[in-house]
């Protein structure tokens, strides 16, 4: 079946994790923003279907929007979850956990309103975001260490936290690298993820946009500590 | 199957929207937080399984958190959600844009960190309110009154779109008071939703806990506008 993903163009972002899955599985799909009219195509979809806000996928008639939403529907697809209802429950609770993770590190920059400038809300954001390092990241950092099973099947949940841990080394260098250490189990399971062919030709090419100050994941000094 | 449902016993909070889809449904469950040593037995199976946050559902074998995701396991057995996977699906999504919303109700209070107290972000809860009033809440609200089905049949999203009304209310009096109006048809259904009478039932008995400021919805005059 013919797949297309809707997201931004310009930034990795709630997309990036469904783009993950796509590109590990070696799934042919179509990034349709970053299309020539694709922007207008995306634009004109999500109003006639009235989806809230990218990303959102397009399988045959199907239109679903929701990162964990989408991931949960294409994952047994994929090889990237398993069949059992029960077991792709658990799997997409772990996924609405980083889901409320991201939200934390947007919010960390943005801690006012994502309508308003970083600069008009960077006293808040240095105050949320002092808090984010010494409480939040450890608190998800060891519950995901808690729950890693190393030699366990490869899931769309494990290509997420391998974007995790890519996007809080961009966005809080210092304190990553103060913290990291502590979770031997996450790093040997980014690593593991990293070398994945599919997805390590992924990370390589131009598919993969660069980090940058419109995304999820924003580096400003003043916010590491 | 004896279901348990394990949430904070003072609060509606997230949990509330599990228990308006169990109580609906007149499906026997147990709240156990709310029975005798009842916080103990919660504090030690979310210890015991991992789990991030209450709210957490055992069915069986099975323990699951997320609210969203509890959902959308026993919508279809509690029949407030279609069997098809694509039609899950589409509900999934909607309720996932609910739990944003609630997410964003509760920054609007708590902007900077959930481990402070409000009076020690009051004032950025102020510029974060002021913005989630004028912004975020009609477009939330824009968004389920133009996907809004007056005559299908009722969803466990019906019931948590019944609870941001019954909560924003609370919360933000005067701000709804000037704006729901607008929103014809998810003031039916909200209506609708009051009227059943299994939920009529819940909501009138002492098992329906009051809205407090403990819980998301919270009542502060200033950040009403």
């Amino acid at each position: 079946m013919k797949l297309e993903l809707y997201y931004w163009p310009e930034i990795q972002g709630r997309g990036e994790f469904v783009r993950l899955a796509l590109e590990d599985a070696g799934a042919p799909y179509v990034d349709v923003a970053r299309q020539p009219k694709g922007m207008a195509r995306m634009l004109a979809l999500e109003e006639r279907e009235r989806v809230f806000a990218p990303p959102f996928l397009r399988a045959g008639k199907l239109v679903i929007a929701q990162t964990a939403n989408i991931l949960h529907h294409l994952g047994p697809k994929l090889g990237l979850a398993p069949a059992s209802e029960a077991r792709r429950a658990v799997l997409s609770q772990e996924q609405l956990t980083i889901a409320d993770w991201v939200t934390e590190v947007h919010d960390a920059h943005h801690p006012i309103a994502s309508s308003l400038y970083y600069e008009d809300q960077q006293r808040e954001a240095e105050r949320r975001a002092a808090i984010f390092r010494k409480e939040r990241l450890p608190k998800f950092m060891a519950h995901f260490e808690a729950r890693a099973r190393p030699r366990s099947k490869v899931t769309y949940v494990d290509l997420s936290l391998f974007q995790m841990i890519e996007g809080l080394r961009y966005a809080f260098p210092k304190a990553m690298k103060k913290l990291e250490r502590n979770y031997p189990l996450l790093l040997a399971l980014h690593q593991r993820v990293a070398r994945r062919p599919r997805l390590a030709a992924y990370l390589a090419s131009e598919r993969r946009i660069a980090f940058n100050q419109q995304g999820i994941f924003r580096y400003y000094p003043e916010l590491d500590g």
